[in-house]
């Protein structure tokens, strides 16, 4: 359902169990970041009304779940601030090809496969976090999560056939678990 | 309430009556450039939770207003597509000054400015349209333009204090209002 092309391990959970309040703030930011691609992919898209329409739900729930996340923040006295982002947002970026309307597909897809990470992380989290309330909030989460990756392929079969939108889903899928194979040394929701 | 320097005449009433369905397509474009001035304030001062709180809200509401006008666009058969903006929003985004904080006070008051126009404009459009329904529709879209502005006011005195913040929007709004009268040729929601 989600696409992915591997499973998150030990080395991910080791990093949030030593570092579960840095990976609470970089959440709040992803959030914010979900909901700025989402704008981003409107203002580029703008006359395509589907997408419209999606993107603005997508923008109203990122924005929400970083409320969400400030509010968890704000209970457990963890100050927000600003985080180096970690590699992995960039290194998919960088797969993006040029040239409509291609670009748009891929784009479409990143922000798909983005999704899938982040809704099989917090399926994760929702499993192995030993706080019963922040399991309790990413079990909230993992829905939408799983919903916005299948509205963003949905969405790609807007700007080429099923087929090659589904093969190329299939490349920047094994590309992804790469990046997320490789990892990050900075503990991050992505890392 | 407004603290605008001027009211809008006949010359873009004119404007209105020639290219209403212009103006209709701008106004979509115009809903969706204040959900990124939003976002984009939100992005630049991620740290203040109150701003956060009230962006999001416009954010969500922006988008909402994007849609209705599209929804009205399709009703009545009127294309959506790309518009050169008109030459206001550049206008007024060249008086903001740089360095923080003055920077936050003016970006925050230039998009209150912004506002406090749009709900003056749908003052007049509430009057004077001919078309009922398009009455209807701004009179229902005129309190949350103002609402708006009274929000980015408030949101500048987290960063200067209150008297330098109505002095420097008495200076701003001095400098829309002559912009205002300048005018465009093309027919837009602000020319």
């Amino acid at each position: 359902m989600l696409h992915l092309k591997s499973e998150t391990g030990q080395r991910w959970l080791n990093q949030v169990e030593k570092h579960t309040d840095t990976i609470l703030i970089d959440h709040a930011h992803c959030e914010k970041k979900a909901a700025g691609t989402a704008l981003n992919l409107m203002f580029a898209y703008i006359e395509n009304e589907d997408l419209c329409r999606e993107m603005t739900s997508i923008v109203n729930e990122e924005l929400e779940h970083f409320q969400m996340v400030r509010d968890i923040l704000n209970e457990r006295d963890i100050e927000f601030r600003r985080l180096k982002p970690s590699s992995y947002g960039g290194k998919l970026h960088e797969l993006i090809r040029s040239g409509e309307s291609q670009k748009a597909v891929d784009r479409l897809l990143v922000a798909g496969l983005i999704e899938a990470r982040s809704c099989e992380r917090f399926g994760q989290l929702r499993k192995h976090l030993p706080d019963a309330q922040l399991r309790d909030f990413y079990d909230s989460l993992f829905e939408s999560e799983a919903r916005h990756h299948a509205v963003y392929v949905r969405l790609a079969k807007h700007y080429a056939p099923e087929r090659e939108v589904m093969s190329r889903l299939d490349e920047l899928a094994t590309a992804e678990a790469a990046i997320i194979t490789q990892g990050d040394e900075l503990p991050r929701m992505h890392s």
